[in-house]
């Protein structure tokens, strides 16, 4: 593969957009995106100086690297129908195997972050987890990675399904917690943002000390009489006691046994 | 009340540390800290410019703001044996209702923050929820709230409780997922720190967007692949897997239903 890649992504998404704006703004020629038409989508195309085509048939021949940033039920099936045995086929996610049921050089490249559509993320210090059995692409991975961020690293797909399943509980979890608080704040009128500091503080002790050291509270504490209260109190809401009680059970089981 | 009150805390704890420190940082006068006698407190009181007493009974006349950063339990009694009804009893507890039972002025002051003894903490905008109705204590507690954080808000009882409940499924429980976190990562020998981006732009765009509009992840597409596929996954760990299901089937319930 030359120094440069001539590179292409299928898929326009959160993930797709944030990849094609970091890969031009560092230089990359982005030669080709695979999607449906829009008239956002050709616009975005045109500002990044890349073709829109709808089907992979019409890959440019030059394409040598190919990102697939699409839902992970249909990486495989696109990977099948891309017309050239020589492109690179890299795809982005966390719980999809290497892909070998094709003649082409294949690899995995996981930026771990959450990215939205239409809003550049900060790319410094994300990890980017990269597999490849094919040296030269594994090569081009890494030094490619390492344009984006300086925390790339190679992982095993056990690994990675891991980091992927790390980060449900991890992102997803938290935020779906962050909602529960959000329930309990509307209705006594208080504002989300007054735990904003807390949350913050939070994130920053648990990877300082550990989440382990950093734990407090009322189950770290099996202070009883203050989760009786607490209990008593969502007694009115039975999702967020049964919340209430999983999460007090396994600290006071972790801790305090 | 003078205008710079004359100040003791009773218990150095992690609030109470925290609380001393940074009101003498402000140039308040620290009279007197109320504890059990150790070598550490004793130097402690001898830094900050406080005497050390082990007994209420020992407080100086001067005294005229007595904070009470004890164990929610232990308020209220050891209100109870304060000997001089001119000082005004503040506590800064989440869970406990105004003190009413005394003859004193009474108030709250609760700082909303995650405090450790050791570790100044930045008390810019944390928020410090008061109470009082004594309208010169309030204005008291208002003046000094806002010497230590421009966030000072007056809140009831009701709305106390509610921040207290969200503090505990924001900080605690939150806290506890990266700990679960760190099991699913130590099982693959992958370092808990790789999460830690993901977490800061979670906690970002939950505030930023308000966390329904922040919600990702295979439950919030009630994507039955992959969330049967790590069903399967957490099989082994039945702990998880509870976490897993509740989460999982709370967020389709809210935003697929």
């Amino acid at each position: 593969m030359s120094k440069k890649p001539k590179i292409a992504i299928a898929g326009v998404g959160n993930l797709g957009w944030n990849l094609a704006t970091k890969l031009v703004n560092r230089g990359f020629s982005m030669e080709q995106l695979i999607a449906e038409k829009s008239s956002r989508r050709s616009k975005f195309a045109k500002r990044i100086d890349a073709d829109l085509i709808e089907d992979v048939a019409d890959l440019k021949s030059k394409v040598n690297l190919l990102f697939v940033c699409l839902p992970d039920d249909e990486i495989a099936p696109f990977a099948s129908t891309v017309p050239n045995n020589e492109v690179a086929v890299v795809h982005c996610s966390g719980s999809t195997a290497l892909l070998s049921d094709i003649p082409n050089p294949t690899g995995v490249f996981y930026p771990f972050q959450t990215f939205t559509k239409f809003f550049s993320v900060d790319w410094d210090g994300i990890p980017i987890f990269i597999e490849s059995k094919d040296k030269a692409l594994y090569k081009t991975l890494r030094k490619l990675g390492q344009e984006l961020s300086m925390n790339v690293l190679e992982v095993t797909f056990e690994q990675r399904k891991a980091i992927h399943m790390a980060g449900v509980f991890g992102a997803n979890f938290t935020n779906h917690l962050l909602y529960l608080c959000k329930k309990l704040l509307d209705e006594q009128k208080v504002p989300i943002e007054v735990l904003k500091p807390l949350l913050e503080e939070t994130v920053r002790k648990a990877f300082d000390h550990g989440p382990a050291g950093a734990q407090t509270g009322p189950a770290r504490r099996n202070d009883t009489n203050v989760i009786d209260r607490h209990t008593k109190a969502l007694e009115s809401s039975p999702d967020l006691a049964e919340f209430y009680r999983l999460f007090t059970n396994d600290i006071i089981k972790e801790y305090n046994s």
